[in-house]
């Protein structure tokens, strides 16, 4: 309906203006930089192609979804998974083209495991046999497949599962059996509602060689389960399934529960590559190789990793784009007749947002890295070398609970440097909060996994102890080995790093402190034999470090090998990095007393750092609105008023809250003593009522 | 539907078995600590009253509510809010027994804005007159008011506003306008879809005396202005106004967008009790006393503090109660037949939640402290003595930045150290979190405000560093003096506190650090005259410091003044005192070389702190279940199945899953190739097509 806020535009100068402005003056070259960060593998080609076909679909518009209830939000995103399913038929997707789409349209998929989880496990755990049945089933959409590992009452501790599938010997069956409460399966996605079909994990309990009615667990073992009807959809008999319930995010996915009572499944449903039972005698077959570690579950925090920098950029790019047009307030000490300042000129709002902005690129390099050691190491396991698997099952838990927190954490800094907006619906945050916070507890809990990077640590720094004057195995023991050796002699003193002039010597001094830390631990749990538990805090910190230097180190051998970005691009860039090290070192003070200030780093150098910060900030800002275009996310992905490429931020505020908001269509009764809720319904509540 | 999981039981030791061990094993006395928290003002008394009442009503079920859509959980928002008023008057509640049952619902309530900034900007900025007619039409609700103030464009910078309210001396009114899109009111709570009434911040604009045609801005003035039609309830002519749409959290409030075209309202509602224009020479008159800062927006901040400590309170229950149940992991080095450790066992889920858990009682003492500042401030300012004004303003600013960041942060540290259940609907913390997060911006931004207490402290120490050797005006003064004192004296060297053996000694470390930050500030600011802006970040930390000083130093005051809890409470009150103070302390490594190395606490005794911490957190670990029941949170606030007091977490996570889920009820279509998405519904989609 006309208004006469049809009229109206935003006070002068707008967003578009500003835009404008901030995009003239910087001399980053967007392409030249999103061609360098994006194009190797093809990602902007396919992001242009992909785009336009979800663009032609109104069930992909992301206008008016907030409104909806569990329910209805669930439906539509089975309705966009169906569709994305039958363009990936018509367009003949690529199942990175698909995975792109999925990106795009932003809901978690109800149908994310069939091609993940299942089809993975199937491929990895089933036996060639068992391959050649299921694999075309799951291939072909014939059937829906889920991935039901983690239980009511236990996640990290696999070994502690409750779930029996108990050997029938007489009838050559394995019995499905759920004896608690806490047995129940939980948090298992596409299950709830979808899948027909699952892999079920579950204690394998045989009878014990010589006393068949007593059963021994020989640990959890994945099955192959169906669990409705192909007909009816319904639950099979001694099946109950369902979906758990609203949740923090991820409200377009059905996460399963599901118990078993006396279940019967065929002596085929254990998948057999590894390990398996024979069905005449009971007896168990170990699997040869224990450590298949290298499997799907690290495949996926290296996946995670490498997503962390979209996620981030994402949030950084709305926060850039805003406060370099939100304006308030005039300059205290300046022209009293001027502009207000824009927003991102403060320096508390810079020290929130620039930093992040560095760390885009940070996790960008550090997300390559971790990809092509995983491509690798897999590649060494398949021929038989199984020499780089601790060190890269090591890197992606650290990177994993690192990264993720970098993400998750920042998305939220991002959300409120945009102040009151920021809470609004228009931020484009909300969703993406709500769904990424997943992310630092799924796939190993953040503060669990560091537990492994430090094991390993400890590891590779005893070994460098018993043998500090051998040859190196590889990087980490060299540095291991040098550093004992340096401790151990009588006048050597560890080098101080130049941090403020050298940018190696930054890097230099990151690996340094996580190999201090390293000692440290190794002193505490070999030498002086301590608990682990009391260690925990310690070794933390430890996985923290070692993984900031790893952050820090690939960004800067990203920079100095690169030999495409022009001169004014790279030295942005390079700013970026001395930003993103030494805002970490600067905020790193929990351990400096112990390490930067002893060792790596100098107390004057250490006192500088927050001038210096603050000095990189000012030069890196004139750059940040191309440095977020360079990230090339579409308006459509962004789906933010605040962030959008044009800067119309209040024009789409205003459309959103006059135009689209389905609220302003309801007319209430406001009176107390009235029962009535919608002026003139006449209902007195009743109809609200009945849905609680 | 009757099934075999009604049988079943959670694996044991199951919660309540858990959580009585633990109640049984600690010596602090629930009770008594209850009595000392909350007895004072008669909250526990209260709450016992007014819960009841709730709980038999219900529309107050909170069980569905997390799968309605935003329309739906706006309606029962409005039914509810109706339905406590009614039971307001049908309980002849109090004002205060209100607003504890509006806590207990914990919906924000549509009309919040009634009898809060409504009725007190009436009350306080009316005239005589104005009141008389005014305030009988609020409190007996025959008209429901708002208060429009923020802008699309303005929010912090309420000077900035657009909103124009032009005098026309012809026909005596005053012209509502808004002149651009940015002029838009926004935000404005209970107006989007309910008051007919508002009050209107404009600018005011006077044609200069001489030249009638030219208009000169007063600054921004409150009008009471009626906006919708009684009987229509529809925005009257040339008024515009809506819902804002969804938003993080706040759904079940109608915040505002508002503009006017060439609106006219009479002389009559400028509100004059302190400026006024004169109707018949257009002139305008200023108020007498333009620093009156103490009233609505100081008090908000003051209730906002005192309500921080309840809203952590709730999220560290919950954390500690279900750590305490949950299990997983045996212990490395320890008996390997033993039960699986208790996750808050883990020092790494300690050192999350334990000084988040010593936090509550810090927020709480500083928010008694703050209350009773404010409460003194407002009598002597009544009686015309502005002395603490400016003291009592700082305070609550620099402490609503500190206290809602600490609890917002909290809840999410709370959230995140539950592991998975943390990201599922069970855990009650999801609409505290959506809701709260608004706190860390509304009634001034976070980051901004903390320039105010800067300003202050850089006043404050200017004054002491010019006369220092003159009487002591207040506390502040004093210590401001002996600071400079001691700087100017050549042979003095400031002392250096035991902080690990004395507790005055960590309040005195904690003062002497907010001391030299201020006087870092006063010199850079005022002496070497550096740009304010520049100084932001610097003086974001000294507010910081300051705040946590008072945080501190209101602790160590409250328990060393309190004559009634007994030996043993008292005892482990003390080890939470040293936990949030040394806590703090170590986390605040970003300055400590600045502050705390070389002054106030030794180098030897901060590289203690990390194992002080520790061993503080092992000590209060046996007495978290009964600290966290002190807090007296009711299982229907909490609305928690991890947090609830009978420890049945994984019965109710169940329940809630299979017996209260609507989805549960809908049977899917799985087929990607076929569009419907209700099983035998028959419908392509078109039903949720059509609400895009």
């Amino acid at each position: 309906m006309p208004d006469f806020t049809d009229r109206l535009r935003p006070s002068q100068p707008d967003g578009p203006t500003t835009l404008a402005r901030e995009r003239e003056r910087s001399s980053v070259s967007v392409n030249e930089l999103a061609q360098h960060l994006l194009s190797a593998d093809g990602f902007l080609e396919r992001q242009a192609r992909v785009l336009p076909v979800l663009q032609r679909e109104p069930l992909f518009s992301k206008e008016k979804q907030q409104n909806l209830s569990r329910p209805e939000r669930f439906k539509l995103g089975l309705a966009r998974a169906k569709l994305l399913r039958r363009l990936a038929d018509k367009h003949a997707w690529s199942t990175v083209d698909y995975k792109m789409a999925e990106y795009l349209v932003d809901d978690v998929s109800p149908y994310l495991l069939q091609m993940e989880m299942f089809l993975t496990t199937i491929r990895e755990q089933a036996s060639e046999e068992q391959r050649a049945y299921w694999q075309p089933l799951i291939e072909s959409w014939k059937i829906y497949g889920a991935y039901a590992q983690t239980e009511l009452g236990h996640g990290s501790n696999v070994r502690g599962l409750e779930l029996e599938a108990r050997w029938d010997s007489r009838t050559k069956e394995f019995v499905l059996h759920s004896p608690t409460l806490t047995a129940s399966k939980w948090w298992n996605g596409s299950l709830g509602r979808l899948a027909n079909h699952a892999i079920v994990v579950a204690q394998l309990l045989l009878p014990e060689p010589g006393s068949p009615d007593k059963f021994v667990s020989h640990g959890p073992h994945p099955f192959i389960v169906q669990v409705r009807d192909m007909k009816t959809h319904q639950p099979l008999n001694g099946v109950v399934i369902g979906d758990i319930g609203p949740k923090y995010g991820y409200i377009t996915m059905d996460n399963a529960y599901m118990l078993f009572e006396n279940f019967r499944i065929p002596h085929s449903a254990m998948l057999s590559r590894y390990s398996s039972v024979n069905p005449d005698t009971g007896i168990y077959t170990k699997p040869e190789q224990p450590a298949l570690v290298y499997g799907s579950l690290t495949y996926v925090r290296a996946n995670i990793v490498h997503h962390a920098r979209l996620v981030l950029a994402r949030a950084v790019t709305v926060a850039v784009r805003y406060t370099a047009i939100r304006r308030q307030f005039k300059d205290r000490d300046g022209d009293k007749k001027g502009l207000e300042m824009a927003v991102l000129d403060y320096p508390t709002v810079q020290i929130r947002i620039m930093p992040l902005l560095a760390t885009t690129f940070a996790l960008h390099y550090t997300g390559l890295a971790m990809r092509a050691v995983y491509e690798n190491t897999r590649n060494e396991v398949e021929q038989g070398n199984f020499r780089t698997l601790a060190h890269m099952h090591s890197m992606s838990s650290g990177l994993k609970s690192l990264c993720t927190m970098l993400a998750a954490d920042g998305v939220e800094t991002c959300r409120r440097a945009l102040g009151g907006h920021g809470f609004g619906g228009g931020s484009g945050l909300i969703q993406l909060n709500n769904d990424y916070l997943s992310k630092p507890t799924v796939e190993g809990d953040n503060w669990m996994i560091t537990q492994q990077v430090a094991a390993y640590l400890i590891k590779k720094m005893t070994a460098a102890a018993e043998s500090s004057n051998t040859a190196a195995a590889d990087e980490t023991d060299a540095r291991f080995k040098e550093f004992v050796r340096a401790r151990s002699s009588a006048n050597s003193r560890p080098a101080q790093y130049n941090v403020l002039e050298n940018d190696q010597a930054i890097v230099k001094s990151f690996e340094h402190r996580a190999t201090a830390l390293a000692y440290d631990a190794y002193e505490q749990r070999i030498l002086k034999k301590k608990n682990w538990n009391e260690l925990l805090i310690q070794l933390h910190k430890l996985s923290r470090a070692q993984s900031q230097s790893i952050l820090v180190s690939t960004f800067f051998e990203a920079l100095s090998t690169d030999k495409n970005l022009s001169g004014s691009t790279k030295t942005v860039m390079w700013n970026l990095y001395r930003l993103f090290a030494l805002y970490t070192m600067e905020n790193e003070g929990f351990e400096s007393r112990k390490v930067f200030r002893c060792n790596a780093v100098s107390q004057a150098d250490l006192s500088c750092l927050p001038a210096r910060v603050q000095d990189l900030m000012a030069r890196i800002r004139p750059h940040a609105v191309n440095l977020v275009d360079s990230w090339k996310i579409p308006d459509y992905l962004l789906d933010s008023a605040l962030g959008r490429y044009d800067g119309r931020v209040y024009e789409d505020l205003y459309n959103r809250a006059h135009r689209l908001n389905p609220l302003n269509k309801i007319t209430f009764n406001p009176n107390y003593w009235e029962e009535e809720i919608v002026k003139g319904s006449g209902d007195n509540g009743s109809t609200i009522l009945s849905k609680l």
